[in-house]
């Protein structure tokens, strides 16, 4: 029997478990008519989006695809394989973001409801609605992998074409992050600039029309967008390890290629049922702490990582020579721990630099924003070290299979870490909720110790999803080059690279200069149209206070839907410019500078991109938990200057770490994955110029 | 006779016109004696700190000194040659820098003077105060360079001295950046938070304790600070070149070592000249508009490049073997000039980045933080860009050798180029002076009209400073590749690099990875160190308030001169852990990881350092420039909500663009030239591990 069985059951096992999380969210009790009517818009806002973002997507989707048919011609390893492969990646991660989605949707106004009964009951409500989200995607990943070996890998040019889902998936994934992001952050800012700082309403007011719109874009963002964000970085790793199989039997770590591909795949698999039994293992007592809240999502995401180093272990010693690849694996499942556990240390506020930039915040708003940019860039040096070191490691042990492979280490517990992660935003949600419909203030107290549980894993989840995506760009640069036929695997048994590949070489050196471009470029394209999209809805709800008779005073109810469509639409038009910039970009450098400057136009961007995302996701954790600090009470509280400085960094850091930040993992992965989908054809590009 | 006599005869003439230009100001009227008072204690701060800052220095000299000379026992490259050079470079740099800034702390009190006869009457003095500065530097630099030439061309090991001379430079130009960057926005943020914004006087009142501070910061900043970072850039530009000469032999583009030697030195020679006639050149007629201003200065450098290119021309076709040197110095020279004008419309208020800036303040600090930091990352593309282009080409025509040379090119016109910048904080300075002592407001409108002219050419002069530290970066890297032997000349003639420089081998993508985090973190430091210092001087200020009877009431005069030492005593602690970061992590990663990993670790530095030095200074720069346009009376003018927006961005934006992203220049000249030096003592290594 073919070992790949085993990742089908696992998958179905997984999907298994969504169900079941899904059926038990679904027979939760609604709740009042007012928070029934609440929570309906928000789906119908969230679905709204979705439907129109699918729209446009199928279009680029299908002209890619036709693309890639055509290119057929010139190269065999493309053609209509590769398209179909292209546009199955999509639906899968369409699929995955969607349903999601959908149930962190349906899960937000049910966490009210449990929330008024104990925090216990809130936060399995949460949980769970979050957690079918991160089963989901794993799910959709291992079976869409399966799928696409049992369907074609006995074709010669199967490893060309699996590229080709990745690159769908990804495609997805960055119309998802950065039109999510820009959606989410402009509603967000729009919301807050007009309501709480212009007019003095307090937040979640349901007197502002901008309020759904918000709600919707946690949902869009830091849901769908993270989602697929994942299921790309998860796909794609195991496309990196199979693309490099020819490396690890040169290097006699393996004996035949399907050893080198079912490895990968089995891990994962491990993976899945790991993540399952974490996901199990979220269980509190009746009466809890924070703390122990806490507790309970790690041993969750500790005993995961624990079985599936284990399942490693069994995996590599049956199929492969030795235990080298096992290293490789630890190494990038414990740099995904701690990287985690690091954005934690330097954005709550439970330690010193945040607590600091909340102290800084007493001299105003300038000095809250040096101290937090600062924290930024001080953060990126434990997870650049911990990635150094696992690189290191597994470049030790097995060179570039073992890279691509220790990203599959870092990644293989995916269920139960996106799982505590898509919680965050439901509890969130329900937050806002609570406050719209005016339930009584302990039922606020509940949903706010939830929501700040959710913005700690919230970090880790994101310092995670920031380090899996840097090592799976990495892992993909390698699978590029040997695609390309610039290493071949005999080059890296005898150490033999080519000159033309020369860190110092001309090409190279400005490739990897303009690379470092990319990532400034993109994030400034992006935070700009957040700003576009927060003036929009500042001027659509001032216009409403201005022409809705009564709404003020509570006598009329705003036009939401209005909002979210000048979010939807906004969020669209603005991503168009970036995304297509990450697409056509990496395929000129290729095609006018050549292979080789393409790689290093991938390492630069991977440099200097891996370390604005780490920058600015923190900067702006960091800035949003100082001002929860001073809201808490301390340096004068709600209302006083520090409070107010406090709103400047946060306000600045919204794009940056919920927009420009994410969007940064999906283009340093996309360029990298279309690079490699191209291979077959860039090979014969030597360089214009 | 030896060429290199004319390099001689060139900077003894610098040495007479900057002798010109200082008895020119010197005789000026130093006006009253309140002005006079005033320039006194601004000069005595200016001196103590700069005594204080050498004295620190001179330890660090004689120990570095004394290691290289004992280096001399390990291998002959080094030893009591290579201490001498090193410690006269730190020695030239202190010499310069001390000339500069002395002339400088001279011309301030004398401007007021001067502008209170008229507008033109100022920018004479001022303009020639600064040019003392830009002179001094390139005289001081090519006389120095000479004096080694003579005594030891004829030395076998001469290539492993030149590198100490810059990397004595390059340690005090890194004192005094860093340290006077500390300082002076330790300084200005200090007495800004707390006059202005808690108190409520106007900018520079006398009743303030800081505001001398402030005084003295620019100046050992800005005129200090600046020209000993372009002293660095200047000399070893040339010495990356000298030390690539085997490469333009064996690409047979000259004919022997000495032609390789003098082209750099005749072509820096030439743009002494060019920039002698350049600053004369700077004249306006008596009735002067601002445009008027900014076109006499703009025609001083584009004469003097102009100038420099045909004579480097005539330089390479008598010295060289046909053009190909000449289009790696003009692609340097054009790159050079349009960087400087590519942060200029980043950052003027002329242009729309900046305007769009003030315009989202309206929106409050946090869109003001946002839109301006997302210029900052948008202005990175054209200086990305140039470079890529000079590089291109200089690879092209002259390979290493080429791209050395291209540094020489921008870089020839320095005298003028750093004279027109130079001049910015001598009117700064002015125009503070004039209104502490309470001269009449035409005054300070005629001092202030000379600030914002000073403004641009600064904002012109950073950038073409990161530019230069950029190229002469790589130029460095390139010359410690050939010194390690790790590139051969012949490898450059065939085209055949070592595997173990592949950029995708393990070591050289992890030294990559480690090296991108030098910048940010390095940053992070100086960063913080100015919120301590503010802190620092806040407190000293409000005591003086508190202790001082009659002091807000101006009957007593504030001890103007505790808080100069506060900020002495702040900078030169805060300095020492990221400069001690700056020398010590390149040996490490050299000696640890080995050379291969060294040279990855510097490219990874340069490219991430090279896009935040730019995101850094346009992002403060724009700030900076949209507060004024709000203060010029748009949107709302001084006292309203966008003002308010306007100040905290320009608060946040002073450390970044003063203190950390300047600094970033001379790290990563730093850390390429310490490579260099060691070079020969690096070359056993091929890493611990």
């Amino acid at each position: 029997m073919d070992l790949v069985w085993i990742c089908v059951i696992a998958g179905i096992l997984g999907a298994v478990v969504v169900a079941y999380f899904a059926w038990y969210v679904l027979r939760q009790d609604e709740g009042s008519e007012k928070i029934r009517e609440v929570s309906e818009a928000v789906k119908e806002g969230g679905l709204a989006f979705i439907h129109r973002e699918y729209r446009t997507l199928l279009v680029v989707v299908v002209v890619i695809g036709v693309i890639l048919g055509l290119l057929g011609f010139i190269t065999p390893a493309l053609g209509w394989k590769a398209a179909l492969a292209f546009i199955f990646g999509a639906i899968c991660s369409m699929g995955a973001g969607y349903a999601g989605m959908n149930m962190a949707l349906r899960s937000n106004g049910r966490t009210c409801v449990a929330a008024e009964k104990g925090l216990n009951e809130g936060l399995r409500v949460s949980f769970r609605g979050g957690a079918v989200m991160g089963m989901a995607v794993v799910s959709i990943g291992v079976l869409g992998l399966a799928v696409l070996y049992f369907a074609w890998h006995n074709d010669p040019n199967f490893l060309s074409i699996i590229p080709a889902y990745g690159t769908g998936a990804s495609l997805v994934a960055l119309f998802a992050r950065v039109g999510g992001g820009i959606f989410t952050k402009g509603a967000d800012a729009g919301s807050d600039l007009v309501g709480k700082v212009e007019a003095g309403i307090p937040e979640d007011d349901p007197r502002n029309a901008a309020v759904i719109a918000d709600f919707v874009g946690d949902n869009v963002g830091d849901v769908c967008g993270m989602g697929s964000d994942l299921l790309e970085s998860y796909v794609e790793t195991v496309i990196a390890t199979m693309t490099l199989c020819a490396v690890a039997i040169a290097l006699e770590i393996v004996s035949d290629i399907k050893a080198a591909w079912h490895i990968p795949m089995l891990i994962m698999a491990g993976g899945i049922v790991a993540s399952i039994i974490g996901c199990f293992l979220v269980r509190v007592g009746e009466k809890v702490e924070m703390s122990a809240l806490l507790g309970a999502l790690r041993r969750g995401t500790l005993s995961a990582s624990l079985l599936t180093a284990i399942f490693a272990f069994l995996v590599i010693y049956f199929l492969a020579q030795g235990l080298h690849l096992f290293w490789a694996v630890l190494g990038g499942l414990v740099a995904g721990v701690l990287m985690g556990e690091s954005t934690n240390y330097f954005t709550s506020y439970a330690y010193r630099p945040t607590l600091e930039i909340s102290e800084a915040s007493t001299a105003g708003g300038g000095a809250t924003i040096i101290r937090g940019f600062a924290n930024g860039m001080m953060s990126t040096w434990p997870p650049i070290v911990l990635i150094g070191i696992a690189i290191t490691v597994a470049f030790h042990f097995a060179s570039f299979y073992g890279v691509a492979l220790a990203a599959v280490g870092m990644l293989s517990t995916l269920g139960v870490t996106l799982a505590t992660d898509a919680y965050g935003p439901v509890a969130d949600n329900s937050g806002g909720i609570t406050t719209m419909v005016g339930l009584p203030s302990k039922v606020r107290e509940r949903t706010d110790a939830l929501d700040s549980l959710g913005n700690t894993t919230a970090a880790t989840g994101k310092g995670f999803a920031i380090g899996a995506a840097a090592i799976n760009s990495l892992g993909l640069i390698l699978a590029y080059a040997v695609a390309t036929r610039i290493v071949t695997p005999e080059m890296i048994t005898t150490g033999a690279f080519p000159s033309a590949l020369s860190l110092l070489s001309g090409p190279v050196v400005v490739g990897a200069i303009l690379g470092a471009l990319m990532p400034p470029v993109f994030c400034a394209m992006t935070m700009k149209s957040v700003g576009v999209t927060t003036v929009r809805i500042i001027d659509e709800v001032r216009r409403q206070w201005r022409e809705i008779e009564g709404l003020m005073e509570g006598r009329a109810r705003p036009e939401y839907d209005r909002c979210v469509d000048i979010s939807t639409r906004e969020a669209l038009k603005q991503m168009m410019a970036p995304s297509i910039l990450t697409i056509i970009i990496p395929v000129l450098v290729g095609v006018i500078l050549g292979k080789y400057a393409l790689a290093g136009f991938l390492i630069g961007a991977l440099i200097t991109g891996f370390v604005f995302a780490i920058t600015l996701n923190n900067a702006g954790g960091s800035w949003d938990n100082a001002k929860k600090w001073i809201e808490a009470g301390n340096f004068g509280g709600k209302g006083s200057g520090a409070h107010k400085a406090g709103v400047v960094g946060d306000t600045a850091g919204d794009p940056m770490k919920d927009t420009a930040g994410p969007s940064l993992n999906i283009m340093l992965k996309l360029m990298s994955v279309i690079s490699l989908l191209l291979a077959p054809v860039l090979v014969h590009f030597g360089g214009l110029i």
